[in-house]
């Protein structure tokens, strides 16, 4: 019986990471990955049982390391305003850091047929942390009350949309975007009332 | 040699359309569409060069025909304010009829790879007068002065993204839920003492 080798299994994430973000789902193929990886196809299969088991462990191993990456900058003692506002800054400097993690990310969520069987890890703590602030400014009446899954998305799909742009060419790389970009989440999150106190 | 046909012509673009939406790029192939269709592989070609012709084909068929449904709706000679929230009231019924489509565009935008060769149909007039709606808004001091990129990105896919979680039931199905999408994309795009305005 073959042994699993924790070196193996990570090389085969990153390699499945790096033709995600380059090529997309639909060139993709454990064939590659294991090529890419430099390990044959057959002890593939040791690690992940099946191409979906492959996109499932990416998907959690992506969505982990950026709430790992934003709740490391998290000032827990600070006003939850300026949490939300850094949290947006350090997700941008982590997507710009990361773009093939990001782009990995967009691309499963948008596949519809694949999003059906994705799960997030279990006791993702990092994850939860979030979750927590996010529970504490609705209680607060800083965030505004409607579904927390939507407060979520707008404060990342557009962080990771603006930082892509950017690589691409499609937005100038300035402090004056990023800024923009914050104010136009924060409006979208906040309360107006908080919103207008935020930005005196 | 063979002669085009306007309705296999179509039907092959809903044949790519109904694939894309439910099984994502990864399942795509043209062998698939012209089986689909009910037309001969070898005739899909005459049609379509290959794949990616009519990947760009079903892009811009896709978008063009979001365009024409959000423009048939607004009413030129209302305020620019009460014009772009109904243009997201507009856009979310027209996710919620066309699914499919929806489900394509977010698709073939989120694959990086394709994204770089994807090119908007020449005089899509209706995308151009929802252009010019966004640059009065801009003059008119009413958006914010950022990137119209960025404006169109908050227009739109919150509401890509809203529709579908209401179609799989992450969201619930309700006029508040629809209200707070509206305000949170108003608050994000307006001025925010045009927001404050409109709000009252």
């Amino acid at each position: 019986m073959k042994i699993k080798d924790d070196q193996k299994y990570d090389r085969l994430i990153q390699a499945a990471i790096a033709l995600l973000a380059t090529g997309g789902l639909a060139n993709f193929s454990t064939t590659k990955v294991a090529k890419q990886a430099g390990i044959p196809q057959s002890n593939l299969y040791i690690y992940f049982k099946n191409k979906q088991a492959l996109l499932d462990t990416v998907f959690q191993t992506t969505i982990h390391t950026q709430s790992v990456a934003v709740v490391a900058e998290l000032d827990t003692a600070a006003p939850i305003t300026i949490q939300l506002a850094n949290s947006i800054k350090t997700l941008y400097r982590f997507s710009q850091e990361h773009p093939q993690i990001v782009a990995t990310i967009q691309v499963l969520m948008a596949d519809v047929q694949l999003k059906k069987h994705l799960h997030l890890k279990q006791d993702d703590h990092e994850n939860q942390q979030i979750q927590t602030l996010l529970t504490d400014g609705l209680q607060a009446g800083i965030l505004r009350s409607t579904d927390l899954n939507l407060i979520r998305y707008f404060l990342t799909r557009p962080v990771f949309n603006y930082a892509a742009g950017v690589q691409s060419g499609l937005y100038p790389d300035t402090a004056q975007g990023l800024t923009d970009l914050i104010q136009m989440i924060m409006g979208a999150i906040l309360q107006p009332d908080v919103y207008q106190e935020w930005l005196s």
